[in-house]
C-alpha cells in the first residue's frame, strides 16, 4: 500500500470531522429576531468584503501566474501550482469564515442555556476552520504529488503551491487586519472614550464594522495565514530532503533513505497531527461555572493530549518508514519548543502574572508610562522564544542535520488542527458577546460570553506565540532550501562577504518598514472611521438617546474600501523586495536578506504580539477593579495602551509571520532563475 | 619627520582650542544671585552623581583589569591599555560636563544681551566637549602607539583601550540616560500634566534633578558615548589593516603598503577632521533675530564646511602617504552617507516636514493614535539610513575592500569635533531656558533660549542619526577584525551553519532585551520621582502658592541612587553576553551574534531615536498653535507621545550604539583566547 494514501485518508477524515462540526453548529438556534438581524448584517458585510478581496487577489494571482509562465526556468506548471495554492488558501479561509459568521448569534443563543453549551458551539465552529486548513493543506499537497510527482522538474513546481498560498495569506492577513483594527479602534475611541457608552453599544455606528472585522481579520485572515504556515513547513521539509539531504550521508547511513520517505515522512507526521487534533477536540468539555481556570483546563487538556498523541504518531511514522530515529528527536524538539513558547507567551500576556500586572500598575502614572511599560514587556518577551527556537534548531540539527531544522517546524505546527480551533473560536466568542450586548440580553449571559472571550484572548496569545516560532523555523528551512536550489555552496555565503551583510541589513529593515506601513494604514483608516462615527452622533438626531439608528453600512463601506486599498502596498513590497535584492545584489545577498528578515521579523512579531496582548489584559486587569477600576484615570491610561497594542497585535505582528515565509518561498521559487544570474553588482 | 606627530600636534591644537573656549565661557557673567544659586545646585548634583558613578566604574574597571591580566593569551598590558582607555573616556566626559554645568547660567545671562551672545556661549561650551573628545581620543591612541607600538603583541593590546572606553561609555550612557529621563518624565507628569504648572517651574521638586540629568546624561553620557565611537572606529581600522589587509593584495598592488601607513592614515584623517572642525566652529555666527532658519543655517555652515575640509584633508593624507586612492573614495562614501543620514533624520523628526506633522495630526484622535503614528514614523525612518549605510559599505568595499568599510566609519565620524559641539550645546541651551524660567526673567529672554533649545533638538536628532550610522560601520569593522583575529576563515562563517544562525538570532534579540531593561529602569525611577513630587505637593504647606520651597535634594538623591543601581544590569549583560556566546556556542556563533546584534541594534536605535524626536517635535508643533494648541486635548495626547519617546530617544536608543560596539570590541579583545577554544557545543 502506498503510504501517501494515509495522508489522503487523514485529510478526508479531517474534512468529514469538519462536516460533522458544521452540522452541529448549524442545528443550533440563531435566537431572536433582533439577533438574526444583527447576524445577517455581519454576514452581509463579511461576505461582501471577502468577495471584493478575492476579486482583487484573483487579478494579482492571474498576473503573477502569467509572469511565472513566461520565465524560462519556471514555466506554466509552476503557474498552475501557484494558482492551485492560492485557490486552496482562499477556500480554507472562505469556509472557515462562512461558518464563523453563522456561529456568532448561535453561540450567543447557546450561552443562554449554559456556559458549556456556548463553549461547545463556538469551539466547534473554530474547529471547522482548524480542520479545513489542515485537511485542505494535506489534500492539496497530495494532489500535486499524484499529478506531478513523477516529473523531473517537480521540485521547481512544488514551491509554487506555497507561493500561491503565501500570496493570498499576506493580502488576506493585512487587509483583514486593517479592517478589523480600524473598526475596533474607531468604535472604541469615539464610543468608549469620548461618549462613555459601553463596548458594542448599538448606538455606535462602527459596531457592525467591528464585528465584520473580527471575521474577515481574525478568522479568514488567520486561516489563510496558518494554511500558509502549514503547507510551507511541509514544502520546505520535502524540498530540503530532495535537493539537499538525499545525496548527503550522516554517520555512515542516509538520514532520509529515499525519495519516497522524503515525501511520506512529513506527510505522515502531519497526518498524525490531524488525527491527534480530532481526538484532542473530543476532550474539550467543561462544567457550567464560568471560571477561567476550568475553561482553560478544558482547552489545555485538548491541546496537550493532541501534542502527546502527535509525538507518538511521529515516532510510529519514523519507525514504519525506517527513517533515522534522529528525525523523531528533531520533531520532538520542535513540538516541545512550540508548547513552551506558548507558555512563555501566556506568562507575558496574561494578567495572572507579574509582567502584565506591572503594565496595569504603570497606568497609575498615566498613559505614557503604560505604553512604555507594555512595550518594554513585549521586548523582554523575545528572550524565551528566541532561546527556545535556538535550542530546538541546535538539537534538531545535532540529531538530523539541516533536515531536522525543517521537520522541527512541522513538529511545531503538527497540532494545528486543534490549536487553530482554540484560536478561531476567540473571535466567535467575542462577537457573540457583542450580539448579546446589542440585542439587550441579560447581564449574566454577557458574563458567560465574556468568560469565553477572555479565554479566547489567552489562547489567541498562546497561538500567536507558537505561530511565530513555527514561522521562523519554516522560513529558515525555506532559506536553506533556497540556498541549495540556487546552487549556493556553504562556503560561499559568508558573513564576511559584504554583499551578504548588506543584504542582511536590508532584510532586517524590511519588517520594520512593513510594520510601519500597516500601522499607518490602520491609523489612517481608523481616523476616517472616527470622523464618520462622530459625524453620525452629531448629525443624526436622537441617536445618543437610542431613538434613532446609526447608519452601520457607512462604516462597513469605509473599512472595506480602505482595507482593500491599504493592503496593496505592503503586500506588493513583500513580493517584490526579495526579487529586487536577488537580481541586483545577487543570490548570496538574497540569502543574507532572508536571514536578516527572519531574525528581525521574528523579534518584531513577538514584541508586537506580546506587547499588544499585555496592554489588552492590563486594561482588563484594571477593569476587574484593580488600581481604581473602570472609569478611573488608570483605566483611561489602560485604554490608551490597548489602542496602541491593537494594530500591533492583530495587524502588523501576525502579518510579519507571513511576510518572512512569503519572502523565503519567493526566493525558493526564483532560485532556478537566480542560479543562472550572478546579480547586477 | 614621523607623520604621527601630525596627529599629536592636531590633538594638542584641539586641546588649546578647547582651552580658549573655556576661557571665553568662564569670562561671561553667571547673572543674578538667584541664578547663581540655581547653577550651584545643578553643579553640586551633577558633580556628586558623576563622582559616585566614577567610583562604581572604578571598581568595575579594576575587577575587569585583574581578570584580563590573568587570562593567558591577554595579560597585564591589555589590562593597562583597558584602564587607560577607561580613564581617557571618563576624563573627556568629566571635562565636558564640568564646563557645561558652568555654562547654563552664563548662557541665560548672555541671552539677556542678545540671541547671538547666547548662541556663542552655549555653542562654545559644547565645543569644549567636542574638542576634548577628539583630542583626548587621538592623544590617547598616540600615547599607546609611542609606548607599545613596537611590541609584537601590540595588536592584542590596542583593542583593550577601546574596551576600556566602551565600558565606561555604556555605564555612563545608561546611568546618565536613566537619570535624565526619570527626572524629566517625573517632573513633567506631575508638574505639567497633573498640576498644570509650566515646565521648569520652581515649585516642582524634580526640576533641579531634571537640570542635573541633562548634564550627566546628555552631556557626560554623550561625551563618553562618542569618545568610544571615535576611538573604536580608529582602532577597528588599524586592526583590520594590520591583521587582515597587509598580507592581502588588491589589483596587483597592496591596498595599504606598510604598517606605518596602516597607523598613520586613520590618525591623519582623524587629525584633518579636528582641524576642519576648529575652522568650521569659527564659521558659526548669527544675527539677532531668533529665527530657526538663521540659527540652523549658522550651524550648518559650520558642519558642512568642516565636512568639505575633511574631505580635502583626507585626500591629502592619502596622497602624502602614497596609499591607494580607492581609500579616499571609501572615506568620502562614509562622509557623504553620514551627512545624508543626518538629513534623513532631520526629515523624519523636524516639524517642518510631513512625517512629524502627521504625528501632530494623529493627536486629534487621542494619545493612542499619536503613539502609533510616531512609532510607525520611527520604523519607516530606518529605510534611508540602512540603504545609505548599505551603499557606503558596497562603495567602500569596491574601492578599498574590507579596509574601506572600516575607514568609511572614520570618514563618517571625522567631523565629530564640531558635530558633537552642536549636540552638546543643546542641553546647555535647554538648562539655560530652565534657569530663565526659575529665576523669573522676562518672557522675551525665554523666547531666545527657547529658540536655542529648539535648534538644539534638531541638531541633536541629526547628530544621533549619524552617530548610529557610524556605530554600525564601526561595529562591523570590529566584527571583521574579530573574525580575522580569531582565525575564522571566510568560508567557515557560513549563513548555512546553524550555529552561526542561532548566534545571529540571539544577537538580534539582545538589543531588544537591552531596551526593555533600560525602558523599565526609567519607568521604575520616574515612578519613584512622581510619588515624591506628589508627596511634596501634598505635604509641604504653601508649596503650590509659591510660599514654600520644595526639597529639591530629595529628587536628586532618588535619581542618583536609582540610576547607579539600574545601570548595572544592562551594562553587565552587554559585557558578559558575547563572552558567554563565544565560549558556549563557539567563535563562529559569536561572529553571527555580532552581525545579528549590529543589524537589530541599528534598526532599533534609529526607530527609537527618530520616533522619540518625532513625538517631541509633534508636541512642539501643536504648542505653536496647530490642531488646537497648548492646553487642548490634542496637546495632552502630544504630551503622552513625548513621554513615551523620552526614554526611547535619550536612554535606550543612544545606548544601543555603545552596546553594539562594546560587544564587538569585547569579541575582538577575547579573539586570541577564542581562537584556541572551539566552544562547548
Amino acid at each position: 500500500m502506498d503510504e501517501m494514501f494515509i495522508a489522503v485518508i487523514s485529510g478526508i477524515l479531517g474534512l468529514i470531522f469538519a462536516f460533522f462540526l458544521v452540522l452541529y453548529v448549524l442545528k443550533n438556534d440563531e435566537g431572536s429576531e433582533k439577533m438574526r438581524e444583527i447576524s445577517a448584517a455581519i454576514q452581509e458585510g463579511a461576505t461582501a468584503f471577502l468577495g471584493r478581496e478575492y476579486r482583487i487577489l484573483a487579478l494579482f494571482v492571474v498576473a503573477v501566474a502569467i509572469i511565472l509562465g513566461f520565465i524560462p526556468s519556471l514555466g506554466w506548471l509552476v503557474s498552475l501550482s501557484f494558482v492551485f495554492g492560492a485557490i486552496c488558501s482562499a477556500l480554507a479561509g472562505y469556509i472557515g469564515m462562512n461558518i464563523a459568521i453563522r456561529s456568532n448569534a448561535r453561540t450567543a443563543t447557546a450561552a443562554q442555556k449554559s456556559l458549556n453549551h456556548g463553549l461547545r458551539v463556538s469551539f466547534r465552529s473554530g474547529g471547522v476552520m482548524g480542520m479545513c486548513v489542515v485537511s485542505i493543506g494535506i489534500l492539496g499537497l497530495s494532489a500535486l504529488y499524484f499529478v506531478f510527482g513523477s516529473r523531473p522538474d517537480f521540485m521547481t513546481i512544488l514551491p509554487g503551491f506555497g507561493f500561491g498560498a503565501s500570496s493570498v495569506a499576506i493580502f488576506a492577513r493585512v487587509g483583514g487586519g486593517i479592517y478589523t483594527k480600524a473598526a475596533d479602534v474607531g468604535a472604541d475611541l469615539v464610543g468608549k472614550v469620548e461618549k462613555g457608552i459601553p463596548e458594542d453599544d448599538p448606538r455606535n455606528a462602527a459596531v457592525i464594522a467591528d464585528f465584520v472585522g473580527d471575521n474577515v481579520g481574525d478568522v479568514a485572515g488567520m486561516g489563510a495565514d496558518l494554511f500558509e504556515s502549514y503547507v510551507d513547513s511541509i514544502i520546505a521539509t520535502i524540498t530540503l530532503a530532495m535537493i539537499a539531504i538525499l545525496p548527503s550521508i550522516k554517520g555512515g547511513m542516509p538520514l532520509v533513505p529515499d525519495e519516497r520517505v522524503a515525501w511520506y515522512l512529513p506527510m505522515l507526521v502531519a497526518s498524525g497531527g490531524i488525527v491527534a487534533s480530532i481526538i484532542g477536540a473530543f476532550l474539550v468539555r467543561v462544567g457550567d461555572k464560568p471560571e477561567m481556570e476550568a475553561l482553560l483546563t478544558a482547552l489545555r487538556r485538548g491541546t496537550f493530549s493532541a501534542s502527546i498523541l502527535t509525538a507518538i504518531f511521529s515516532y510510529l511514522a519514523v519507525y514504519v518508514l525506517k527513517a533515522d530515529l534522529g528525525i523523531f528527536y528533531a520533531i520532538l524538539a520542535g513540538l516541545v519548543a512550540g508548547v513552551l513558547i506558548g507558555e512563555s507567551t501566556n506568562y507575558y500576556t496574561s494578567y495572572a502574572y507579574s509582567p502584565t500586572r506591572h503594565v496595569s500598575e504603570a497606568s497609575l502614572t498615566g498613559a505614557g508610562t503604560t505604553v512604555v511599560r507594555g512595550f518594554a514587556n513585549g521586548l523582554m518577551s523575545t528572550f524565551a522564544p528566541i532561546i527556545l527556537v535556538g535550542i530546538a534548531i541546535l538539537v534538531a540539527h545535532r540529531f538530523a542535520d539541516v533536515y531536522g531544522v525543517a521537520i522541527a517546524g512541522i513538529g511545531m505546527l503538527s497540532t494545528l488542527g486543534i490549536t487553530l480551533a482554540t484560536d478561531a473560536y476567540g473571535p466567535v466568542a467575542d462577537n457573540s458577546g457583542g450580539i448579546v450586548e446589542m440585542s439587550g440580553l441579560p447581564a449574566e449571559i454577557r458574563e458567560r460570553t465574556d468568560a469565553l472571550d477572555s479565554l479566547g484572548n489567552t489562547t489567541a496569545a498562546t497561538g500567536k506565540g507558537f505561530a511565530i516560532g513555527a514561522a521562523a523555523l519554516t522560513a529558515l528551512a525555506l532559506m536553506l532550501s533556497y540556498s541549495n536550489a540556487a546552487g549556493i555552496k556553504v562556503s560561499e555565503i559568508s558573513l564576511l562577504d559584504v554583499r551578504v551583510i548588506v543584504g542582511l541589513f536590508i532584510g532586517a529593515m524590511l519588517p520594520a518598514i512593513f510594520c510601519s506601513m500597516t500601522l499607518t494604514a490602520v491609523g489612517r483608516t481608523s481616523f476616517a472611521i472616527i470622523n464618520e462615527v462622530r459625524r453620525q452622533f452629531s448629525e443624526i438626531a436622537g441617536l445618543m438617546e437610542g431613538k434613532a439608528k446609526p447608519e452601520y453600512g457607512k462604516c462597513v463601506d469605509i473599512c472595506t474600501k480602505a482595507a482593500l486599498k491599504e493592503m496593496l502596498a505592503p503586500g506588493l513590497m513583500t513580493v517584490v523586495a526579495p526579487i529586487i535584492v536577488g537580481f541586483i545584489l545577487g543570490p548570496l545577498a538574497l540569502g543574507g536578506f532572508l536571514v536578516g528578515a527572519i531574525a528581525s521579523g521574528f523579534i518584531l512579531a513577538i514584541t508586537m504580539a506580546n506587547a499588544g496582548g499585555s496592554w489588552d489584559n492590563a486594561k482588563k486587569w484594571i477593569e476587574k477593579g484593580n488600581f481604581g477600576g473602570k472609569g478611573s484615570e488608570a483605566h483611561k491610561a489602560g485604554v490608551v495602551g490597548d489602542t496602541v497594542g491593537d494594530p500591533m497585535k492583530d495587524t502588523s505582528g501576525p502579518s510579519l509571520n507571513i511576510m518572512i515565509k512569503l519572502m523565503s518561498i519567493i526566493a525558493l521559487v526564483f532560485a532556478p532563475v537566480l542560479a543562472k544570474f550572478p546579480g547586477l553588482l
